[in-house]
């Protein structure tokens, strides 16, 4: 029996991701939406969550969608419902959010799934295997994209909460935190636009548990070539993780991969959570971008205009 | 028997608190000290952690009063050399410091105690106790204070990961987190002198778990009278804890209390915790720094200088 789901927030990413993977799903079937903007395929759709909760009863979970500043209200609204639900990274615009969630999720019996998406490209576990007994020497993050190519008009994240360049740059944490031993800030710089609240760029440094560096080069002001990659010198060789883990070389050697699934995998685990009663929240990735912010020196860079100027009428 | 202690970081906090409350304790010896400045009154003193470690293979505990920065790297060695460990708040510059020493010392049977002195001031646990069944309507953190009088000189505080006004105001937060629901913050803002790295002042709106709203002021630069409040609101009457927990009002009337033993009472605890083969670390005062470093907006504001300008030489 599939399980009965709504989706909240039908922006750019339930768009392009999530309603093609519920789609192709046997273990979901798609009943409504609640959305400020846009219209859900069922045809079902709401204005705000608590309506959408009160007038479709039959509903057993929840797929958050919205931008993070709004999460937490609704999946706490979907929990006290006792709907289970997955939250898209990341899964609250503050730590104490999530660790709220999980209180609740777990009283209720219900499933709390933080997805990080990235964690289910081809590349990383085949990375993950590939590391296991090697010894690490050294690690970098390169995540440089152009912000107004893949975020357009999201204004959200550039308001207080909304990550700025860590909307991607989690993205590498997250692979990052699944791959390596354990590391830690120690330094680095956040580039605050003068007219923005969220970073653009960020130049962190961290140290492995066992004392190799680590470093993250994340930047939203990239044109032309867009890079996603993560290089790992070890004792036996260079690992390359290359476009957001979809591709993967050993010594600039291509690895055979499996076919690209990220959100179909987070469907699949979804649906097994639900099936074992069993909660997945991984904090990690958000505490590495709140100990960015607790932790590194702020500069002040130009002013980032999403929309080009409009000339002022004479 | 008294356990073998050393004291990393003889600066302010180490010469007027943990210094007299070690001397008055039975539980400990203080046999070395390790700091940049200053001496160990026992005259064993070295100017680094690694070198003391090595040198006095006798010690048992450290007690770890350095600036936030350097506390992590001191206590993994401590940890390491098998030593106890006792962390001044606040416990780490990051969150993920304070999980990786967790786990090390977990690993390793050791005790680990993140000290947050304001919970052990008079007022604290009578609080809890008159608050237990009653229903809290609203609650203000008041803490104002003049960061000329109270950390003179101390640069660390101005410096990424040292905190700014939450150096203070994580003492209101571990209060606040002991007597109160959980909370989470909703918005605020942080203000940023222009020329400093961490904030002088912060305005945040957080909301309780039953949707009862808790404010929280914090401010360095008041001068004339000195604020360190919690106000709470209940359905059976006003709670004021001041002087950041010493004295405590219902309703305006004072009410008895034990005389003051913070420092004392940490020790009794770090004490007990070891001959409990215990851990004891609460990250939630620091998780809530980190969510308001992460959620609130930056304001800027004029700049600080610690020291009255000094003329020029002509």
């Amino acid at each position: 029996m599939a399980v009965k789901l709504a989706i909240v927030g039908l922006g750019k990413i339930a768009q392009d991701q999530h309603l093609p993977a519920i789609a192709a799903s046997d273990d979901f079937e798609l009943v409504c939406g609640a959305t400020l903007q846009g219209e859900c395929p069922t045809g079902r759709t709401y204005r705000d969550v608590a309506t959408m909760l009160a007038g479709e009863p039959g509903i057993e979970a929840v797929a958050m969608c919205q931008p993070p500043q709004a999460r937490f209200a609704a999946a706490r609204d979907a929990l006290l419902a006792g709907k289970h639900v997955l939250l898209e990274k990341p899964p609250g615009a503050t730590l104490s959010e999530v660790a709220l969630l999980c209180d609740l999720a777990a009283e209720r019996n219900l499933t709390l799934f933080a997805a990080w998406h990235s964690r289910e490209a081809p590349a990383v576990e085949p990375a993950r295997a590939w590391l296991a007994g090697k010894r690490i020497l050294s690690a970098q993050i390169i995540w440089r994209e152009d912000v107004r190519v893949w975020h357009p008009g999201q204004r959200w994240i550039w308001q207080a909460g909304g990550l700025g360049v860590f909307d991607p740059g989690i993205n590498a944490l997250s692979i990052a935190t699944h791959i390596l031993p354990p590391f830690l800030l120690t330094g680095g710089t956040l580039s605050y636009p003068s007219n923005q609240q969220s970073p653009i760029a960020a130049d962190l440094a961290f140290v492995m548990a066992d004392g190799a560096p680590l470093t993250a080069d994340l930047d939203f002001r990239q044109t032309g070539p867009q890079t996603w990659d993560i290089r790992i010198e070890t004792d036996q060789g260079r690992l390359v993780l290359s476009k957001g883990g979809a591709e993967m070389t050993v010594d600039g050697v291509a690895q055979p991969l499996p076919p690209e699934a990220e959100y179909r995998g987070l469907y699949v685990r979804f649906a097994s959570l639900i099936a074992a009663g069993a909660q997945d929240v991984d904090r990690a990735p958000l505490r590495h971008v709140a100990d960015a912010f607790l932790r590194a020196e702020r500069i002040e860079v130009e002013a980032f205009h999403d929309e080009p100027a409009v000339p002022a009428m004479a």
